[in-house]
């Protein structure tokens, strides 16, 4: 991982839940950097983020703050209380304003954050910060992701050398709830205003995360935040501004798709691909139909070809008037149906070949325009139910 | 099961897809009859469903004709071809035009049907007709389900003496689209005209199938038929048309809950009721969001009161100024949450307790208004993957 100049990230075990876990995460952003956030749709909002919103709306934060175990949602009013006494305790130690500080939390609902412990591993967190503590921090946010999620790009925006934008997020199903679910923190050094790093940041969580789904659930404390430091060249005009949304964009879809590959119980990352759309919310729509298909997913599983479920999930995708006959469905480069039916030469082994591999690509075209989307999914397993049903227990 | 005066069914072994089975079904109604019928809104549509639907446009139907084993979906232009063969066939047995014949297909997508087979054992299902036909039927149409689904209701149209509804459903996973998948149909002795049955029909399908789901996906062959075969009292005034309606009604949701109830590898009854809400389809949607939510399931079948992801899914339905500090969860009638945080004296051995039986109730309340919905549902388990994972293999 590049590490970006001017972002330090610091990574201490302070036994939130568990005992000898990497826990808790403080990330310092240099004075005179920018940052854009965006939060869970979920009505159902967690105390960090609400406090994160607020702190946002005040100033530009210089301390963010992320604590795994407790997700501080479902707590009552004790817990926007207990997120501020966290922000004050590291704005404490840093020096720093409370609204300077943005907390994040993710864990179990329900349960109040053990704010004590939290308070007495701060100084250590602020100790450790580092420009190269990316891979410890990646490690720290997770809860019951099997893998670190860590993406970066480099682009040079212009003349004054290249930049550097690195990210990690955490995040196991899209959403569960009780392991309030995902958060990304991507970072960059260059030096961009605040208006278009919003814009940017926006724009890249809707080709992004936005299109992520394990199992449609969304979570309570989802967030994204994107930090620029400016200790590197800037990025002003369009040309640039263009490079810096490829960049991030970039991440996020790295960081996105390392997410469905990591989703509960999941065997292989599927593509979604929907193509011949009329409009791009018509391609979304269809493929988020088929992405959150439980017997599509369930038949991804088995590596079963099984078109029928494809196309009877296009066919309820809301689009009124569309023409079945007009739909082709491919695995890869393989057509499996066309006009309503079976392709021509359909080979069921040849087909299955396509299925059984770490990722699978389902091509849908629509046939009746050019605007298309993609979505970034997983199998449906016994085992995404197993940990589901026996988390709690 | 109350017979129907003038409503025959006649139920056969074809060896269709297995040997020594039931599963071809021929109904009879009654000349002077009325009918009224329903199909899927998925724009995927089987063969049997584009044929059933120009014939009774055309006619009013003196026989309904029904085969397992194969869906005749997604089998291109002969699929047309083939059903219309099959309702030849019977109207030459059965001495009928060929539009009085309905065709209604269940089991495998993509695969032609097997018309010589059925067309061979059609004089048999005619000569075995008969008003006691209801439970060979009931298990004649039965693809996956483990049990046979029937539902009765008796009513006094007023003064003419009463009239009888009596229905039978198949379908076990709302829906599957491999054994593609809901059928129900219902009679009456009642003299009822085509207008108002088509009425009452829509309306009862409306609070019955449409608010049961298993798992969210839609079938390519759903289809729900009522027949009044006039052999009992009329039902013409206002009030005995409204008692006909409830005995509908009751018939339909009978017959809905018994197919969530054998929902695939579901060991639980879910009634999801939402009340409070500012309008009837904000709580249907709410309702259904939470029936729908794998999470929510998965934690069903663990008899986990999970009330943080029921919380989450109602966060997540749409209702964009809904305060989830005045949402109320209770299980049954038992409170378990409350203004956004756990219920005061939550006690989760009693709330696990009254999940850990065969009927659940879930109760929602919005405090926003004084619109509600019910939707039933089942837990998912992992024997739900299992059965569509492997289903095809």
């Amino acid at each position: 991982m590049n590490p970006v100049g001017g972002f330090r990230l610091g990574t201490v075990r302070a036994g939130i839940r568990y005992p000898d876990r990497r826990d808790l995460v403080v990330m310092e952003l240099a004075p005179g950097g920018t940052a854009a956030a965006v939060f869970t749709r979920n009505r159902f909002r967690a105390a960090p983020v609400v406090v994160a919103e607020r702190h946002l709306a005040l100033q530009t934060p210089r301390y963010l703050l992320v604590n795994t175990g407790y997700a501080n949602a479902g707590t009552g009013p004790r817990g926007e209380t207990d997120a501020e006494a966290c922000c004050r305790a590291l704005a404490g130690a840093a020096g720093c304003a409370v609204e300077e500080v943005l907390p994040f939390s993710t864990g179990v609902i329900g349960e109040p954050l053990p704010v004590e412990r939290i308070r007495a591993a701060l100084p250590a967190a602020v100790a450790a910060l580092s420009e190269d503590g990316w891979h410890a921090a990646a490690e720290g946010i997770q809860t019951t992701d099997t893998r670190i999620k860590l993406a970066g790009r480099r682009f040079d925006p212009g003349g004054g050398g290249a930049c550097v934008v690195t990210g990690m997020a955490k995040g196991a199903g899209m959403i569960r709830p009780d392991m309030a679910t995902m958060l990304a923190f991507v970072a960059t050094d260059a030096r961009v205003s605040a208006e278009v790093l919003d814009r940017i940041l926006r724009t890249a969580v809707d080709r992004s995360f936005n299109r992520v789904t394990v199992d449609g659930d969304t979570s309570t404390n989802d967030a994204c935040l994107l930090a620029a430091t400016g200790a590197g060249p800037q990025v002003a005009d369009a040309a640039a501004v263009e490079r810096l949304q490829e960049a991030v964009d970039a991440v996020c879809v790295d960081l996105a798709r390392a997410i469905a590959a990591d989703g509960e119980g999941a065997t292989r990352l599927v593509d979604v691909v929907v193509t011949g759309a009329r409009e791009t919310a018509e391609a979304e729509r269809t493929a988020f139909t088929v992405a959150e298909s439980p017997l599509v997913k369930t038949a991804l599983a088995a590596a079963d070809p099984n078109w029928g479920r494809i196309l009877a999930a296009v066919g309820r995708a809301g689009i009124d008037d569309l023409d079945v006959a007009g739909v082709t469905i491919a695995l890869d480069d393989l057509v499996i149906a066309e006009g309503g039916a079976r392709a021509d030469g359909y080979d069921e082994a040849a087909a299955a070949r396509r299925l059984d591999r770490d990722e699978v690509v389902i091509r849908i075209d629509l046939g009746r325009g050019s605007a298309e989307a993609t979505v970034w999914t997983c199998d449906l397993t016994a085992e995404y139910v197993r940990i589901n049903a026996e988390y709690r227990t």
